[in-house]
């Protein structure tokens, strides 16, 4: 069974949806990932940091989920990362209302001793330096290393964040930040500016409108599954990422073929995240129901013109 | 081989992008929905009105394309209509500069009497009682009529709107439209309010996000193709239209597994027109290079996951 290492937040969020608002919940990049990804036929570990608030039913959920959390600091004296955000009404424009950045202030990644000849890595969003750490640390070197990043790094850490460019398989990023990133509109020129910096695949996410996956002068797209309602798009592009690397640790087959599959497995785990707030959908999702929404994501996109 | 009756504009257009400016060239709904139509085995003919300005060569272009233009009204003493738009540097967002209806202000569409049985009828944009209008003169009723619309009808023409979409088995519209003329945000459900309203299938094209097809509770996605750049996007919704009628007045196939088929197709032709100003690129499109884009498309969106 591959090894499948996941870096990021472990978190608190809070949420206002035009459909309602919660109080502090579990979130973080790595744990939507790790949810996804435990989906798979896959040895996956999270690298994280909480502070002492934070619930042990959480961690629990987790290593319920077959997820090794031996890699999650446990700072008893500190505070939870959190994170609190309001959508618009179009679910597609959010503000953040607050940042707190508490333990993950002085995070330093400790990849647990048996994770570090992982055959996957899963470079959650954080500051590029951190991810750097984390891959200093493999004393293999990795199969796949797969990197989400965002804007704000662009603005305050450009040059790290070119420097881990340099040492990924694959780049997800969305796609007014592959915009920011090159200076280039059509994100056809965009995907191919940013294979020279590095990534060899290229997966620019464009929320409700699917997610373009580029390598070399290949494309491949996978829609957004259409739904009567978002109610809450918090985790989606980290459910998609997990989605798409527990495929790929799982199958070990890193070709542009199956790197169409694993999109639109990421597609198909991101459809589900978004039907509930934070990760309530992720918790109690089952393969049965992954199954029937790879059917649909089938239907939706699979046609029968004959060309010889 | 089944004929197609396309109702619509036959006109100039001027038009300014960030790649460059035109005078008046030929533009117009079914000029556009013509020449992609004209890339089928289909007898095809164009209803229409023209001024006394109107240059032969044009006509003869579309003639050449074994176009029937006998239904294209030519008023010699009036002026073609003429339409005058500028892009935005994103190209998905224009304004208008010059609207003159000229001759269109008094069309009163005359089908010829050998199309009045025709298996397919594409409805372009117009005022809807002229699309009324145009369904009234057929003497038997068509397999299939095709209703293309915009805002400005909902606007000022909803209960025409409303009564031609009764009498119509698929509407194109983009989204907004969708929007605005259901008030629903979610696609899914603005579609399921339209084909209460009568069009048993549900065309809605987003541009470069590309088209959805909806039917019942059935959804099918085609992506725009990803291009380097957008040239000129004056006529791709028509083109796509074309595209879409043509391949169906061909196969007379009218089912949903059908229908997927036509919108790639649509969006096949449509990827076309926007690489030149106005109808340059279809005016030489040639069908190997129709077959080649077809490839691209299934390279573009189909994958190998087996479900049993």
């Amino acid at each position: 069974m591959s090894k499948l290492v996941i870096v990021g937040t472990v978190a608190f969020d809070a949420i206002e949806t035009p459909f309602g608002k919660t109080d502090k919940i579990l979130g973080g990049a790595a744990t939507f990932i790790g949810l996804a990804a435990s989906q798979f036929n896959v040895d996956a570990a999270i690298v994280s940091v909480v502070g002492g608030d934070f619930p042990k039913k959480h961690l629990d959920l987790l290593s319920g989920k077959d997820i090794d959390i031996s890699g999650i600091d446990i700072v008893k004296e500190g505070k939870t990362f959190f994170w609190s955000g309001k959508y618009h009404n179009d679910m597609n424009t959010r503000d953040t209302l607050i940042t707190e950045l508490n333990v993950l202030a002085d995070f330093n990644p400790v990849v647990p001793h048996n994770y570090r000849d992982a055959e996957v890595v899963m470079l959650g969003n954080l500051h590029p330096s951190i991810q750097i750490g984390v891959l200093d640390q493999m004393t293999e070197k990795p199969k796949l290393v797969v990197l989400d990043t965002m804007n704000f790094w662009m603005d305050c850490a450009l040059e790290e964040l070119k420097t881990v460019m340099k040492r990924v398989d694959v780049i997800t990023i969305n796609d007014e930040e592959a915009r920011q990133l090159t200076g280039e509109y059509s994100l056809v020129v965009a995907a191919r500016k940013i294979q020279g910096m590095g990534p060899k695949y290229v997966v620019i996410k464009k929320g409700e409108h699917g997610a373009l996956l580029f390598h070399e002068d290949n494309a491949f797209y996978a829609p957004a599954l259409p739904l009567e309602e978002v109610f809450d798009p918090t985790g989606a592009g980290d459910t998609f990422a997990g989605g798409f690397t527990g495929y790929l640790a799982n199958t070990e087959d890193f070709t542009f073929e199956n790197l169409k599959n694993a999109v639109i497995y990421g597609s198909t785990m991101a459809s589900f995240c978004v039907e509930k707030f934070g990760t309530d959908r992720m918790e109690t999702l089952d393969h049965k129901e992954v199954h029937q929404r790879l059917r649909l994501f089938k239907q939706l996109t699979q046609f029968e013109i004959k060309l010889t």
